[in-house]
């Protein structure tokens, strides 16, 4: 790893600037620390960005302005969420409803949640709000109905629920044009640099039916390749019926805290209209759990799994939009367009594609992938020769499906990933096979619906 | 304090701009919150900053802008620092050597520890560094010495020591040109601005003989307004030459840690040589502490203080940065400056070194004082008819004893105060009190001692 990252720092590379070279040798260094991790995460990035203070890399001013970034505080809202949701019981509560109604094996519970949070996609437009905030404590809620904790019992059935719900909550994303912040902005390049008009309903059409193909694949296969070590879980269903019947109707607290809920839902929901970030809507909901006295102040602070999301995820933000606003993106992606003179469109469309998708290995956010990239890429297609329609959508899609590459590539995998159930280097192996899945998928079963579709 | 908001917020002010009394209005209520204590501090500052948000007074993306700004990230890596140096046992044993020299009563023991500090002050130009990082490790190791914890056993000595090393500390600021941020600031802008050359000799003359008299006056006044319950301290004596024959020679982490701190220490005064802010020289400390395992990355995560500090201060500075450039300090202070008009100079000069003084309730850093106001108030000083050096110098000096009236006017104060054994309405009245006495002070000895130098 520091040799990786010695060599990047030291040696020459054609195109990139000195301060462009370093600052990618850093972020090397530090991503395959992630991986190989000699120490927790947090000091590894914060050995980092100190490193790049250091040295001046970045500049003094930028180094700490990933703490500033709105996604990240919306991820720490989502944990205050989760633990409100779990310390009222009503986590339990919604946990032991679904496992009653759909536990008959971990696999259909699975699929059960995670259709769940298809329902939400069109209303909820961040994925991080929706995995955050509205996913994670429910998965965390059934993980900890089956007795499955962070730790030895992590593999009982919590680790796989905490990868299908993530892996089914970015699928979410890519369904609707209304379920990713930037998914707008990506019809807006359409729009502006080819003429292509991609519509709510025209989106829908496009990825409903490799969608659906993802929807039904992605869950069985992660079954597949991370099974759970609970396999029965029919007692689990005779169990959520005495707990329910033990708890009752709905606690004050519980009551409240759904009332907060649904505001917050409301917020998110509302956004086009109030313009109010969603980071803000959901610190409004931390604010009312504070008021009402759901959470208290010292609760709060010992919120340890926040800080520590805080800790890592701020400054690889700030890393990533380093590489952005610094070229390095840009330089990388020229030198990959050479490749495409001469090839037909299709191969071109879909080296094109494949490049997109994977180079979000090195994005924190799937906002800044798309306003860095999506322009540049979009031309390219259109330049190879790619029917208007098929250059902007297969783009818009993978522009959702690449979250799920790595830990940090969208706002909602630090929160599912920092649960703790599953670690690294599973987490970064089932993302690349889940990775492989969709593009086939999407390439393929997509393909051919597109031309069903009439769009090549 | 709802009430005081409201009103400001919603009746028009002459010379705001709805914008700016909004602004305004919030601000002041947060301060009336943080001293009635209406819910725990970071519950107010956190509301605040929300409703600021939501009604869109401060642009989103400004909102969170505190929580990337260096001297809070300062204060975090004071808190990790202080926590080493108590989990190692370097705290405990500095702080018996203290004691067994100087601990005859709780005074003479206060005094020891500021001048201490004195000494270092010239070469750790940052007071939150130098407060932070070395004087407030010391006190609180002193205060578990003596058995004195935030809460019951705050009064027996802790509390008394706390306040005693907070004013002592800016007071050091104030003595040297090199002991604070924005010392060598005023030195330039006084030669900008009025072409009155301020050297370090200079500013140590001018602050030499106020400075003696606050330094043996202010511990002294603390002592009879906040008087320590426990009155005998020579027992201490005799148990800190047993407690540091039982402790044998420093262990290993010990001699780890002071190589660490000796380090920081050093990169803080090499500052002005290799341009690194102290904030990253701090942090640098902080993963040396990582790296050598000093301090596991799950201590770091559950040292809730720090989180505490930083989720209440980093939107106060937010806010008094806002106040700054949004303009309404500007207003606030040319409506003052109309009142000079027809005075002597001496009465214009005290009038506005006042005034200068105690709008720092609304700053919550002496830098963005110093930058925001010093230059209007030297102009206005000059324009009074002020001799340039008399003009120059008391504003120069009270731009560090400002610091003293709140726990959030300089970065050490969240510190000292965010150990937990003062409460706000006591630091609010002491820092009163001592501003009293060092407004005496340095107008009436500081004014006799510049007209023997001969600057008027």
């Amino acid at each position: 790893m520091l040799a990786a990252g010695a060599l990047l720092y030291f040696l020459p590379l054609p195109g990139l600037l000195p301060a462009q070279r370093q600052l990618l040798a850093v972020f090397v260094a530090t991503i395959l620390a992630l991986v190989l991790r000699p120490a927790p995460m947090g000091v590894c990035v914060l050995v980092s960005m100190t490193l790049l203070a250091l040295t001046g890399t970045v500049p003094p001013a930028r180094v700490l302005l990933g703490f500033s970034n709105q996604t990240v505080w919306l991820i720490f809202s989502a944990y205050l969420f989760a633990r409100a949701i779990g310390s009222t019981g009503l986590g339990m509560r919604v946990a032991y409803l679904l496992i009653r109604r759909f536990a008959t094996t971990p696999l259909r519970l699975a699929y059960a949640v995670v259709s769940a949070g298809m329902i939400v996609a069109p209303f909820v437009p961040s994925d991080t709000a929706r995995g955050g905030g509205v996913v994670y404590p429910v998965t965390r809620g059934l993980a900890q109905a089956f007795a499955s904790e962070p730790g030895p019992t992590a593999r009982r059935i919590g680790s796989f629920l905490m990868l299908v719900c993530f892996h089914g909550n970015y699928l979410a994303s890519a369904v609707f044009l209304t379920s990713m912040v930037a998914n707008p902005l990506i019809a807006q390049f359409a729009m502006k640099l080819g003429n292509v008009h991609i519509t709510w309903l025209g989106w829908l059409a496009g990825s409903s039916v490799p969608a659906l193909c993802s929807l039904a694949a992605v869950p069985y296969c992660i079954h597949r390749w991370h099974r759970p070590h609970l396999h029965d879980t029919a007692p689990a269903m005779a169990l959520a019926s005495r707990e329910l019947a033990a708890m009752g109707p709905p606690s004050r607290a519980e009551r409240t805290l759904m009332a907060i809920l649904f505001a917050v839902m409301f917020g998110w929901v509302a956004s086009p209209w109030h313009g109010i970030g969603n980071a803000y809507v959901a610190l409004t909901g931390v604010c009312a759990q504070l008021l009402t006295g759901l959470v208290a102040w010292d609760e709060l602070l010992a919120e340890t799994k926040a800080w520590d999301v805080l800790l890592w995820f701020a400054p690889l933000i700030m890393m990533a939009d380093e590489l952005n606003s610094g070229g390095v993106v840009k330089v990388v992606s020229e030198a990959l367009f050479v490749h495409l003179h001469g090839l037909p469109w299709i191969a071109g469309l879909a080296f094109l594609v494949l490049v997109y998708f994977y180079i979000h290995y090195g994005f924190a956010s799937m906002t800044a992938h798309v306003t860095a990239l999506y322009p540049a890429f979009f031309s390219a297609a259109l330049a190879a020769g790619a029917p208007p329609m098929l250059a902007a959508l297969p783009l818009a899609y993978f522009s959702n499906l690449n979250a799920g590459l790595t830990h940090y590539g969208t706002g909602s995998a630090p929160v599912f990933f920092g649960a703790g159930y599953v670690g690294e280097a599973e987490w970064w192996r089932i993302g690349f096979l889940v990775s492989l899945v969709n593009v086939a998928i999407w390439l393929l079963a997509g393909g051919l619906w597109w031309k069903l579709l009439g769009y090549w």
